[in-house]
């Protein structure tokens, strides 16, 4: 049988699972937000140990708190760290009350802890209090906001090792298909021959143009607000503490932390937030394209473009015998859509700040810190089961240059657009080569052809054979 | 010399340039609001011509406006509906102030045009007065959302004309291309064969949902809350001008408008559009698919589907001889993105209302007007210049069923998955049809295969050549 | 230590825990989409188990499943169905491939299940194949969607309940307010006079709509694709089979289903979700227009609107000792922030369907399925924990009408507007009210403001005390 | 009566009035695209002239273009430039072909013109040829992506002007409004003592980091594609021209123009718009919410906050006499809406390009250049109209501080939480001071309370006196 505990707060008590960490502003706040089932985000509750195992630091040092309350408080915020609580952390994911909830739950369950670790029982306050001790000189208006960046800084250093793998990988395929010539297209028509390497030498150069975006938009979150307490005039944090809170979570967390020149400002202000998301946005945009082009250049295999193939990775049918579906790209796009939609749902609540503070910050970090793991798990296995394996149909690729009208273009300098104009609709018409028809007519010679019509040339930027551009 | 009259109002006096049929607070808005430099939507200047004639004609009957003062403002407001004034309507587009300054600017046109008709000149406003006279028993908190209605209707009549011309065009071509048989592809790869006339139908049925939808949604309009005056209590409205001045809507537009059950709820709530705008945001992703559809069919020529083929437009390119493009499907897609922005716009628009009234108005349909516009001018163009013109390659599609593994599927319940998966795998891996193989092999004769592999039996709803759905 | 057994499928062997009731193709989408973290929602589990539930019988009845196998199935969907077996639904809510993954993982439990109830140990397919048997006469792409539809409607119906039951609650508050006298706001600005029951009324009023409008988008999804199989052209479905599907289907579930007309159509197309997610999207706009009114009317205590009272649900800062904020209404905006972003993924993965099939089904039905989720558990929480305890502050609600200058409009009609704007620019500047310099002035005798005056007057549609509607 | 002239290309023939400077290909556009109505933006047209003018510039001393016929090319590109020849810029804003028929219009425009300079009669296209000379070693792929990036230039620089005057507005208003004490908010609560002047300070901050934002994002901008031609390879441009044509028009423009690294990339990737358009975005939310926070704190003036006081600018309504409404702060709400739509416009059109180009660039660049116009535009009015001429009510923010109950945060760390709960909730219960009730009870001295209670420093960072950020 479930036994329990009561507890009180100013508006009354309430049964608490004897067991639980928690207390009864987190049980209230279960009762209040059984919205969407999901809990926090792991980062966002190792974020809010790393918060208060710095504050229960500098606490300490300036005096106002207990030597050795503080110490069970960094041992029990170090619990949070290593995830060691993490069940413990219950309040849902969207949540009334600008992140109070998050907050609350964490000073339940690290006060809780700290009084274990001091020899006492769970909801035995007087030891360890949430609001007095573990919350000591805070505000859930700049603890959240720090938690948001802590755990926002920790995924956005994750999905960049991955971006960077992804670019390596780019890379490596840019160089593997540089010699495969193939047609350019534009508006899904024929255009001028391309080499396969340099579309992924394109996507190679707008997803560094992304990992560079996300590295600066990220830079601003190391500014931090922790001592604006409630509106970010901090009014009950001593200028000391300010000055030791800022140290302390740097240190712990490794991330170059510095006090905001302005905490009104950064206490109501989320474009730090929406800043990152847009980086993100462009990044899922990116991918997007990224994904359609392979899709497209590996529809087929009989009916398509068949240009390239992407490893077989699932069985892509129930009821198609040996169909194999282009699913990992096809996981891109969908991720792509999430994120950009939770960039629509950051973009209204950033909007719906009003004054002091922008209560809506729960579902906003609820979005980002979705779009930014979806985004990192997503580079992953795209990168792994798609990217990496592609390989070309190289034969057909260059027969599709030689069967194709486009080539045209390239003669234009030496005849003239009117005759080439001539050409070109005597060839489609016909269905026949436009060097058969150069030829015949006499418009140019063998020779002439070989040289003019050369992929290799047609494809470096910078006409006869001077490359504009080394070592692109 | 530019000539100039003085006008005055609460907050002082300014010049207005003596030709001018608007006034002083025309002008204001002028000066406050330089922000988009596009005026009013014609439709919208003409809807503010029924209200205010509908207006003069119920104060006239009820006895609290003069019959020659109404008489001429019945007279100046039909010049508005013919269109014969829209010069002098020139505050922005994006304006404060939830329509004030549309309906100023019409108050004020209507009153020194009646002015003029009774014998005055312009600015002599105790002849007739735009704010006593014109806007009598009226506040732009009706006025304005009921010449929003008027105005989307005639909109929506327009587009729901085009749509319907345009069902009729898929129609004709789901006929026309009923025995062209040719491969279905999901995700981009080969599936089973198909009838392009089916995939014509599909994209008609989508089509015919759409205008039921928007049909549908626009009869909300029918709804007004003219008479609730500035929040929906009709403070200032005699009852019975409330009842004339819908009954006099409806005779003058031909819409069969009711008053509200609800003013106050009508007044500030802007559900009516946000439905309205997206049943057009629908309209809008479904068109984009069918012209993003229509794009991979006709690709190529050489190096894609080039399954149809579109009418040549204009020259596709200033380089590329010969080259013609997907013009009008592609501004199809463009008009589809731009809806879809639009309704975001009109969700954060009508989000922003706030108690009795949203003022945001001004935003929100100035991007329904534009949405139902541009959407009718598209769908005109897609139609006569597009779809009406497209042929099928006929051979081609035939030869790609025939070339393609996908026709397996229908041997599955003749040999198994087991035996149709290895047959598959085989015709892949050898480049070989699939009929080849299994005639090689023994696994079905020629007479069986014939049966089989008869496409015009595996694109009927319904196997062995019951056809599942009549008529379709 | 854990046990596993092995299976196979064409592109290989995967070893499969030996308590696992899914497969090998379950794991390689394990493997391929470790993207969110999240399993398939429950009600699209539950729905996956009444489709295979319905194809298991009629597949028995048209004679081409054996009765054991059919039973053993018919038990295992059932089982699903109860939610029994939902541990083993492992498959990413993101994920590539149309949902291929989804159904092969309902396939493979059932099947696996099934063979235990015939005395089989998991892993004999040749006993029940997750294909042959499971999976008989159906695809991924008739499947799929009319799991979605169910799942769907079930959420639908959850929700309808909840607003029902929210609208109820509005109308008592309606009448409960109904002679609560307020001041009206426009802009931000003082209006005229309201009742705070005409203001419940109007949301009852636009939410009453939203009912409807959910109702109506959701009656599309009684027409399901059963039957299409792969693209909707039924192959291999014999037309017994989908007469019987759809019949069983019904009886299943109590939804009153049937055969779309065109197949082929409603494989390709989703407007029947964005349709959906368009009235959830709107409902979500005027629940957080509602919910940013009652924020603003209970803004204070002291420094606000404070007109009423919010029920105290938790203590609302961790730092400022007896502040109690407007959780739930808090929680509201950002469920609906949600539900809007969560409708642009969805517009982007409807727009992104190709041919014959919407690959993006998975992120649209996620999403989706959210919004439905959240919206039900949002509206129940802010009906019980919020609007039910709404209290008025009746005197000081009243007290801000006699203050406000705004009521001078009611005394237009009567000493002209001119007269009117005089006393309302010497009310604001002397900060005196609107009777006294009436009274001072000789503008107007005591009786005469009494009863223009009268805020029971001044808030009822149609002037003069006669309600212009009658019963609202 | 109209003459005509009849041109000629590859599709046929066309009448085109006699006095136009456009051609038939233009006359094309505007048949097949009229959609919105607009016609390109001025600065879009402008932009032409530079490109056309640089080209031909180059071209010339590369030998390829005669010297009359180039010098009649830039004379007449001047003219663009000028904008004297802007009414013959007619094709519709959002059109199909990747902005071929943009390019073609200029071609045409300035074709014809140079021939009129050159003696000669409009049509006369073998003197100038708009596709041969004026178009010489471009192809649209490279001039219109060059002419978005001087157009959003110039925008962008008109636009951050707007901003640091703005900015400087919101510094001297903190500064004005320094020692104004006015209650903090959050949740729209009442919560602790903040300075009016840190408000403005907070506004000025968020502004600043969004013009950083927008100028780095446009940085981007620099690099152009010139020279790509088609798709990127340069086929048909010689290097010469390639180094000289973006030396020409960095020269003509004075933006620091470079050769993009990549041109392949830069013809097909679109993230540089993305990119600025998001900054946009940001900038659009931070205002919008600045503008709400104005709209609130001016609210009343009887019945709300009535904090300060917006400049008057137009008569609130046409109704209420005295009424005046914060149209500057909506018209910024609304602008705001408008790009945060456009930016969805434009995420869609992005994501929408395939393979070597982006042929959705027309309604992206319709929808940039809109956002960054009408941002510059509002910003200049709510500068100059509203945030310049606001006041403060001193006494009324100062009496709301002395009410409130928040004050009591202050007191918390002398009495501790518990006690100060206790007083705040009696204060709340009895609607008396929380001074008064200290004194009563004797629980703090008055001496005590003059120093803690001091709104002074309860508003400075850091307390005890300790400002603990220097200047802010």
């Amino acid at each position: 049988m479930l036994e329990y505990r009561t507890e009180r707060d100013l508006l009354g008590e309430k049964k608490v699972p004897k067991s639980a960490y928690y207390g009864i502003q987190t049980m209230r706040a279960v009762e209040n937000f059984p919205i969407t089932g999901y809990p926090p985000h792991p980062e966002l509750i190792r974020a809010f140990g790393y918060v208060k195992k710095a504050a229960a630091l500098s606490n300490k040092e300036v005096g106002t708190l207990k030597k050795d309350i503080a110490d069970a408080i960094v041992k029990a915020s170090e619990e949070v760290i290593e995830g060691l609580l993490n069940d413990h952390f219950i309040v849902d994911a969207i949540q009334g009350g600008a992140g109070t909830s998050f907050n609350m739950n964490a000073n339940e369950v690290i006060a809780n802890r700290a009084i274990e670790l001091l020899g006492g029982e769970k909801g035995e306050y007087l030891r360890v209090s949430p609001n007095t001790h573990v919350n000591m000189a805070q505000s859930t208006n700049d603890v959240f906001p720090t938690a948001i960046h802590i755990s926002s800084l920790r995924l956005v250093n994750q999905l960049c090792d991955e971006i960077k793998k992804f670019i390596h990988t780019l890379e490596e395929k840019e160089r593997e298909f540089h010699s495969v010539l193939k047609m350019g297209r534009t508006h899904l028509q024929d255009a001028v021959p391309i080499r396969l390497g340099q579309e992924f030498g394109a996507y190679r150069r707008v997803i560094s143009r992304d990992l560079k975006r996300i590295e600066q938009s990220s830079n601003h979150l190391f500014e931090v607000n922790m001592g604006a307490t409630a509106i970010g005039t901090g009014l009950n944090a001593k200028v000391d503490y300010i000055k030791k809170v800022v140290f302390h979570l740097a240190q712990c967390t490794g991330f170059p932390f510095k006090t905001s020149e302005d905490l009104v400002d950064l206490t109501q202000n989320t474009d730090a937030y929406t800043t990152l998301s847009s980086t993100l946005k462009i990044l899922a945009i990116n991918l997007s394209k990224m994904a359609n082009d392979l899709r497209l250049m590996s529809s087929g295999p009989r009916t398509g473009f068949n240009e390239i193939n992407l490893p077989s990775r699932q069985p892509g049918s129930s009821i198609m015998p040996g169909k194999v579906n282009p699913v990992m790209c096809e996981v891109i796009n969908q991720i792509s859509f999430q994120v950009i939609g939770n960039d629509q749902t950051i973009t209204m609540a950033s909007e719906a700040g009003q004054l002091e503070l922008n209560v809506m910050e729960p579902v906003l970090i609820f979005n980002l810190l979705q779009s930014l793991s979806i985004l990192k798990n997503g580079i992953h296995v795209f990168r792994i089961y798609a990217v990496e394996g592609i390989t070309a149909n190289i034969d057909r690729c260059l027969e599709q240059v030689e069967r194709s009208v486009g080539i045209i273009t390239a003669i234009n300098p030496h005849v003239g657009y009117e005759m080439a104009s001539r050409v070109a609709k005597e060839a489609i018409k016909t269905n026949r080569s436009v060097r058969e028809i150069c030829l015949e007519r006499g418009i140019l010679s063998e020779e002439e052809l070989n040289e003019i019509l050369d992929p290799n040339e047609m494809t470096s930027p910078g006409i006869a054979g001077a490359r504009f551009i080394e070592g692109s």
